[in-house]
């Protein structure tokens, strides 16, 4: 097994750092914020900059690739090796809106360096993380005298990310073919802490519920009809209390059934994380913890589904009292999936069990408006063992695992291409994602850069 | 024992109807609508013509009172008789907004006679029913031939009634002592159906709830933190669901204990009553019945205490989803009440209740803002004997019982004078209170004059 020799790597990338940064720069310069539609052609002229500039760095491929909203990048640069494997990067080109007035120290569109942080809006989020990879894979080169990448490397670099990625699915889908991957990386995330590198393994899925109750046909007087007819608000909170047993675990029948258990190991590893439940509560901003019994709080939040009841309603809210038996209620429910949940199932799990808890009198709709699959990486898996390795060499220390307890995207990566997905991010929480004086930690971005340079060797020779 | 002949007693309406009537409609004419400050004019003018005639009729005490709103009317005949016991009659002159435009068949304010019924807004609810004492007072002395009644006979008629009775409390609690009574009659209710006369024995009384729940100190983000820290919408559901045991019962401990429960005997009368739970669910709009295990319709309504959700809000209401476990939640909740519950041992019982079942990181405000008293006469009582006597020789027929589920002033006379408060009223239910085309039934309204004049010489009689 040869490995890439890492003085190598580390030389290459100490020779083009000022001219990687000068480049970053220029790139963060442009306001490419979606949400704005009076940026459009910012987004345009990001995407167009991150072409030629891929394209400098030696991809064969680098094209605008238009969707119904903003444009993505994509950029392919085959190994020449015919047993190499496919990776697909993923990353987006769009930020958020940032303006001084908001509270910057410094212009949010003019990269500012201190020490070793760079301020600038999409520092960290996405631009600085998609951006390692162009030097990453140029160290790689350098180091191991290949003219192409030891994989067969593609980049898809979303255009509206930030605004909710409401053309994605319809995107990568039509390109199915020429985005079709063995593995797909998401440079999109971060890692524990500064000191603490870790791999996000996967994400929680998502099923969203909407059930509307209706009762009397009116709002009815409560002295003369209530105590003898069902109450709509009363059925709906009935069955919010219902999701939960007293373990605090979710009690629709089946909805455990078949979810890819958490490994000791994998509890082991989340345990070794220098987790401050304190320090958790003050970001929750909660005054205490509650949740499935036989799990720690990171263990809840990654690797358990939930269900949660994100909004209630029926019957009187204003001022004062109104002794009323409402015409109707209403619920927002969303639960959270891990591996091994099918939407479907859980879908029809939902729909037969409130089927079962509604008395006579009242009628009820449900709707399932949207979903995210859950996607998870095994621990074992050679593409995470690989990506592990390359950050271990980067980083010198020894590397632990995260999830993300939230749902996104890249699910949809993983179900159209049939490719696992997991997530390499240099990110820290301080970085201040979507918030003012976002900036990225220099030596954080080149072990980002020192990562990405000995990964594709690792995985092109670890690959069966 | 000597009864009132009862054919004096209906001569003397046969000869005195017709003015009765004449009288009636005069007042009715008069727009004492207490909702409306423009017609504050016309409420004093209705008081006014109220005590003028109170006079003509015999009431060597007849006077307008003075409080902090409308003006109400009080006027006392005493008996004469050392053991006489002391009656008084509640009653309103107000009355609800009326406009032709509201789809009046007939001026609202102009009373017009079809038939056998008289249609105007005050008609039942509550001039008619305040009225026909006062004929009944004058037959009762033609028929006997006494010059005073046998009972020391108050009137206390409301002016605001149909504004909330704002005032009311603080006027009875004023003047106490000049309304100290043995019984309370109100006339302001109705009977079960035009051949099915009842007399109502109580109201449940009503105490109501609003508590606020506090989770995080924001909405947060369910991804981040669903599943791990408690939803104060998910321990406001819980809290509602919790109320009810399953077998509607409510489950607050305590909650049941002293209750006066129904005797065999108002079971087996209320059973009487010619009840169609279809016809009850087409004015209750409600698709079903739901309610206290081991108890009818009737009795759930009359005579059993519920606890109600009136309403619940918290957490995202709007269209789309918002993946968030929210800030807070809030309910408002109203308990009816029966005989032998009182409003503070019940506001300690929810408290202590509610404090057992909020988990840590949830805080919580609980508030009582408003409370009133059931009150219940016992079958057995010889006021209401009296009265059951008097109404079966006016409508030659057996009479039931019923009581009200919703909760009045009432229970303020029975706190404050000490005394049992019976409902004598001869409305029926198409007699349209509060809503267009108001009517009273002539031949009803008739035989509420026999009742009022047969029921004080018998209650005088059987006083002990
Ligand atoms: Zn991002
Ligand atoms: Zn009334």
């Amino acid at each position: 097994m040869t490995k890439t020799p890492d003085s190598a790597v580390r030389s290459y990338i100490d020779q083009h750092e000022a001219e990687f940064l000068e480049d970053l720069s220029a790139w963060l310069r442009i306001p490419s914020v979606s949400a704005d539609p009076g940026r459009a052609g910012e987004v345009r002229r990001s995407a167009e900059w991150l072409v030629a500039k891929l394209r400098e760095t030696g991809f064969p491929v680098a094209e605008v690739w238009e969707s119904d909203g903003l444009p993505a990048v994509f950029a392919e640069w085959p190994s020449g090796d015919a047993s190499a494997p496919t990776v697909l990067v993923y990353g987006h080109h769009d930020v958020q809106p940032a303006a001084k007035e908001d509270g910057w120290a410094t212009e949010p569109f003019e990269p500012t360096r201190i020490g070793r942080q760079l301020f600038a809006r999409g520092a960290a989020d996405d631009k600085g993380q998609v951006f390692f990879h162009t030097l990453g894979v140029r160290a790689h080169l350098a180091a191991t005298g290949r003219t192409a990448p030891a994989v067969n490397l593609k980049l898809l670099i979303e255009g509206e990310e930030e605004s909710g990625s409401p053309n994605f699915g319809a995107l990568i889908r039509r390109e199915a073919a020429r985005l079709a991957a063995d593995v797909v990386i998401i440079s999109d995330t971060g890692m524990w802490a500064e000191d603490t590198p870790t791999v996000c393994t996967g994400m929680r899925g998502l099923a969203d519920c909407e059930i509307d109750f209706y009762g009397p046909a009116n709002d009815i007087h409560s002295g003369s009809f209530g105590g003898a007819v069902p109450n709509p608000a009363d059925v709906a909170a009935s069955l919010v209390a219902a999701l939960h047993d007293a373990d605090r675990r979710v009690a629709i029948p089946g909805f455990y059934d078949g979810i890819v258990e958490l490994t000791e190991q994998e509890r082991e590893l989340f345990a070794e994380l220098p987790f401050d439940e304190q320090q958790w509560l003050k970001v929750a901003k909660s005054g205490g913890t509650l949740g499935e019994a036989g799990y720690s709080t990171l263990e809840r939040v990654w690797a358990r589904p939930t269900a949660e009841v994100n909004g209630i309603w029926g019957g009187y809210t204003g001022p004062g009292q109104k002794t009323i038996v409402p015409a109707e209620a209403h619920v927002k429910l969303s639960f959270r999936l891990v591996a091994g949940q099918e939407v479907e199932n859980v879908r029809k799990l939902v729909r037969d069990w409130v089927a079962t808890r509604i008395p006579e009198g009242i009628r009820y709709d449900i709707a399932f408006p949207g979903a995210t699959r859950p996607c998870l990486t095994p621990l074992d898996h050679p593409a995470l063992q690989s990506t592990v390795r390359a950050m271990g060499r980067a980083f010198g220390q020894k590397i632990l695992f995260t999830r993300e307890g939230g749902s996104g995207p890249a699910a949809d990566l993983q179900d159209v291409l049939g490719a696992p997905v997991l997530f390499l991010g240099i990110s820290v929480p301080s970085d201040g994602w979507h918030s003012v004086n976002e900036k990225v930690e220099l030596d954080l971005l080149r072990k980002g850069v020192e990562t990405s340079a000995y990964l594709w060797g690792d995985l092109a020779e670890n690959w069966q």
